[in-house]
Parts: structure tokens; C-alpha cells; sequence
């Protein structure tokens, strides 16, 4: 099955997580005028026992069409992604208690200007980059306990733009 | 008194916080080989009745010589900011317990590359941009309590470059 991405809003992605992004938010203006601020962007969720851990990843990009073959989750805590170029960037994603067919999955188009930040246990491929080296800044969480799921795809899907 | 910035050093912004950056780190490999992480790179403090929060500031650019009037201080939490951008711009801290004289002022400048990541209590102007309009993603507390503390600088301090 071939997936190809649709844009990345708000309402679409609400089921899987946060959009960060300053469109279409309300600002305060703050430092005597100076700064625009967007506040409260992500529900960041850690848990009592985990605490927030904030990362730099650094992507190769990877050539499309792109075979998927599976996906990983994090119970335990939410994951943001911000990134730290302005190139665009797919973002799979299912529902916690989907199967992991071609069909339960999303896949978003970023605009350039948008994070994400991923409801714990959303289902989602590892972060995909396109065309260059690419930078982001993660925010998740630390701390004990198993953090991470992973499960292979019931099916064969094929990112393509 | 005129303040000029020193370059950012993990080493020499210690006492006020992190620097984030890949530089120096110690990077895993994940993904299946496609992303280098560089995990880990703030010590982000909420305390336990605080959350964390995650917004976008959008700064006006303010003119060379600027003349600062006063700093602030979050008592209960951390603060990290990272550029949405690839310029350099000033830090300016000050110790917890530091008069606010212009001699007690470090201002650093970072590489284009570097965030960083304010300890709870430490004296900082609000964050300038220089240039152009730039964006920041910005890590803090959120929660009850009075987080916000300003004092005026016990004399005058000119930043030049």
C-alpha cells in the first residue's frame, strides 16, 4: 500500500497529539513589547515517577519511496519534536489500540514551521527526514520503567510524496 | 559601564546553567542507524507542583548600544531557550545571590548553534535578538506560586558588541 501524506493541522493530528506550531494561537505580548509569546504549546506528560528530558536529534534523511516496516510507541510518556531547520517533514502516526495495518496509518505532511508532540502510547515510525541532514530538539521522558514498544507492520506500506 | 560578550562555554555558563548543544556530547545511535541522538542535555526543574510548559517567543530585534534597565529571575523553575534560528544572540545572567550591579553581569554570546538552559533563581534580561525578528522554543514552569522576580540593575550598563 502506498501511504502519501496529507498537511499537518491541528484538528486532524488532535487524536495523536499536539500541533506546536504559533499559527492560529493566541500571544501575549511580553519583555516591554519586545516578544511575541505563544505559551502552553504541548501537553507534556512524564508521569509521577519520570522527568522531562530534553535531546538534540540528528537525522540522515532517507530516499522515498520509503519501505515502513514498523512502528514504536512510549507508554510512559509523551514525545515532542521541534524542528531545527525549516524543511518539511512526515510524521506517521496510529491510534494507541489500532492494528498496525497500512490502512491505521496517518501520515502528515509538516509545513516547515511545525513540530509535533506525540500523546503517550500514539503509535508513530521514528522521526523521517527528507533530503538533507536534519536537526530537532526532543522533549520526553526519563525515568524507570519500560518506555518503549515496539511491533512490526501486519503489511506492506510505502511512503511516497 | 560597557558590557561586551565572552563566547558561551559549557564550562563558563555552568554556574547558571546549561548550554545546549551537540558540541562536546556524547552522541548514541538510534533508528536504525539514521539518527545520531544527543540525549539528555538540560537539567529541566518544575519542582513537584509545577508542570512543564513548552511555548514559542517571537522577539522584536533591539538596536546596538542597548541599554539595559533591569533583570528577572524564576525561583521555581528552570528555563531553556533554543533558537528557531541560526544567529548568534546575548545571554545576560547574574548569580542567585549577585548584587545587580553592572560589574556583577556576565553576558555571553552564543555560537548560532547553542540554547541554553537557565537554573531556577538565576538573574537573566529578558532574551534579546539582535538583527531580525527571531523565534525561540521555550522550556519553563508552569504551576501555582510566584515564579516571576524583577530587580532594577544598581547602575548603568550599555550593551555593545
Amino acid at each position: 500500500m502506498i501511504l502519501r501524506p496529507e498537511p499537518l493541522t491541528a484538528d486532524a493530528f488532535s487524536p495523536f497529539g499536539d500541533v506546536l506550531q504559533t499559527r492560529g494561537r493566541t500571544a501575549g505580548r511580553i519583555n516591554e513589547g519586545h516578544t511575541l509569546s505563544f505559551p502552553d504549546l504541548a501537553d507534556i506528560e512524564v508521569g509521577r515517577e519520570g522527568r522531562v528530558r530534553l535531546s538534540i536529534y540528528r537525522s540522515e534523511p532517507v530516499q522515498l519511496p520509503f519501505t515502513l516496516q514498523g512502528m514504536e510507541r512510549h507508554p510512559l510518556g509523551s514525545q515532542a519534536f521541534y524542528p531545527l531547520h525549516d524543511r518539511p517533514f512526515p510524521v506517521i502516526v496510529a491510534l494507541p489500540r489500532a492494528r498496525l495495518r497500512p490502512q491505521d496509518l496517518r501520515v502528515f505532511m509538516t509545513d516547515g514551521r511545525q513540530g509535533v508532540n506525540l500523546k503517550p502510547g500514539t503509535w508513530h515510525h521514528y522521526q523521517l527526514s527528507l533530503e538533507k541532514v536534519s536537526e530537532y530538539l526532543v522533549i520526553d521522558r526519563a525515568g524507570p520503567g519500560d518506555n518503549l514498544e515496539e511491533r512490526r507492520l501486519e503489511g506492506t506500506a510505502v511512503l511516497q510524496i
